[in-house]
């Protein structure tokens, strides 16, 4: 269990921040806190999310290691809704979703999205939530 | 607020994975969950922090922007007793405590500190707790 | 997620003290916190209702927009309790229960109440409890 | 107490969008959920305020009673957070600093805001939290 | 809601110390807090019951009103768990299982125990857990 | 500590419903939940008190023991509070603040209402917080 | 209940404490706190276990009675994740699954491993989760 | 954090059952929940501890490695509180208050009880809460 009233906060990179915030506020559902000429804040699933106007980030073929980041859903039900929201509103898919670790205590199902930056997002249900860590 | 029952999860390159045990978990305390071959993960502060092995990550002095991550406090009390904890144990710093936004409502304090792998860690607490996001 | 320590408090007009006591005690089940002469409080779903006398307040057709007010239930459960209330004692509808958005992320079941002084209270459930903001 | 699951949602009149997430996301510190062509969600202090637009709402002295809202808030700490808020950001003030009420149980300290449109916000803190209701 | 760090407390006659004990601890599960020559404090539940001694509490049959006490279980499975209890250990009854306003909103289910001393304790579960007040 | 999801519930005697609401909702600050011809029901504190027409109760001087319920406070401030809206309402006491079993663990700070029904309540304060039960 | 903020401790003995890392963190998936030279700490199920170094622990077979250690589940799911991983990453087993007390009111399912040190670890879920004492 | 709905459960030797009752529940405060022949169970701040008759157990002085077993408060004013009850009540000490790892990060504040069968219980506060694993 992690605590409810700290938060945990990642700076990413943002190509553009209109482009940004349509991904992450219209698309993926969170929470707009503060915008400014040089960066966005977000309440991602309850943490924050910092988009650094980073216009000059290069473009390449991301890659999901080392570098991603997204949120553990305890309750198969929360990561339901979130597939769910990924279809309706077609968000864009990194890699679509599967099983890893099958057979295994660590088994889990994942789901990777793609931001406008490129910044790659995976969001996981382990069938134990003790493997959540 | 955010629940306390999902986790945030966070990939980032490690280059050695026993200096990244040796700094997250002997220096700054947390808790290691998992070591495989090629990564570590880690109950970093009640989420999630997985090391990817990557040994030919490049070395060149880290940015603050566009990427880092780290907590921030509610309680003053919590962000104190990291302070203390980086005094003691002599973790590397890459910026010494300061205050940002003086005078505004965002106002907060912060420290950063720095991986071996060279990532970059910021802690902070705000004046105004609901700055947070 | 909200706080469970502060409180939201609303305050609406009441054109009659017994008649909207009647309504929000007795029908929709509602705490009542305080009486005075020119008021009454009420403990609204956990949050604080103030219905101020307001005799003069003119009748019209109500209209559901801009102004209303309400609950928006995480479970489901609690959303058909309501409507069971609603049924069993005969609380005054507005709009029958309803699915708004259909095939949306923001798709939710919704019941508009009239009270006494003509307000309006919609009660909603969202398929996806992300989209309660 | 109240459940932090279920969320107390408001919906108000906006004469204009732009205005009115620049006064509540920008000086209040709310945060944006969702941005329709005619309506703004928001994520008000942990409940839900939506402003529809309502371009034709008329203009005239706006009056206390009998509609308003707000949020009471448990701890001192918090109310005097939003207190330095309005005043480093230089929020419109309807009302300013009162304690009301004096001597009695109920006594408590007040402060009333001005939105965009007119709409009166009250946030309030009670010597006595039983009185939050 | 209740707050979870206050408790409610009732002090209640008990005859005879040892039965008493009996009865709430070994048949009813509760447990000891304290024993003083004159009084047996519990945690009943949660909240605290206090027994004093009171050989000369008369002999007569009890009346379910105006005075009992219990617990109203907000989710069935714990007032079931509660009715495997009595059945198991064989609980004296006062009154067996029993639906009470049936057809209403405060349609409830209800089952009453009597303790050595002749005091009455009522269990009950509600269909709606807003009726719990 | 208790569950915050299910209340204590109590079952009292009250000669006059009305005197009985002045008593627990205007004097006391306890919300009234319900209401009916032969009992009403009250948010007590986060408990259920229900209080149940008996006219024909016996009028005598009314003793502490072994009869009578109410609040202990965890926190310190609560009791004061409560103690403050004794004073300012003028709650009638049966006895005044006092300290019990002084320099034992069990020490605690203790208040003794009345109410129209001669019922008494205890309201209490422990130095140990363990105490409680 | 617990409370969330402290924990329970318990030091045993190891014999070689890599075995007990392994044993503890890669089998049964708890998390390391802290290593010394003469111990290591966990994150045992949320609670903390010290395992000291005891090299010259006698070797004899274990009994159940009158030592030994675990975790009592509230919920059946958490129970059957536990025997999913025992089974999968073959922890070694003492006692295979049983149920005791069958008909009773204590009626519980229990599993009891053996760490390198033969400390034995018994895990246990109730059918009414109230004779978790 | 741990959880608040599992508990903890340890097992442990006691050459007296009666005495053992009268160390935990007398001194220590702790809440009886069954008592058989051959054991009693208790509420040991929130979790179980199970005290096995054992009368055999071996007469020996003990020693505080590898076994012992207590709570870490997370905060101070706890474990003050039970500095104040082993005062007052001469509950046996077997090491008294100490503070150990001075000017580390793992500085804390620690004493050692002693129960009629020699089992060891160290009561632990960490300057820094988050040592407590």
């Amino acid at each position: 269990m992690r605590t409810s009233h700290d938060t945990f906060h990642l700076a990413i990179p943002a190509r553009d921040l209109d482009e940004t915030e349509q991904f992450y506020v219209r698309q993926l559902g969170c929470h707009l806190a503060r915008r400014y000429a040089d960066r966005i804040t977000l309440n991602f699933f309850g943490d924050q999310l910092v988009c650094h106007l980073s216009p000059d980030e290069p473009r390449r073929e991301p890659r999901l290691y080392p570098r991603h980041f997204g949120v553990t859903f305890a309750r198969r039900d929360d990561f339901d809704a979130l597939l769910r929201l990924v279809e309706i509103r077609k968000v864009p898919l990194f890699l679509p979703l599967a099983t890893r670790f099958n057979g295994t205590v660590e088994e889990h199902h994942t789901i990777v999205l793609r931001d406008p930056t490129d910044n790659l997002l995976e969001f996981k249900h382990y069938e134990d939530p003790r493997m959540m860590y």
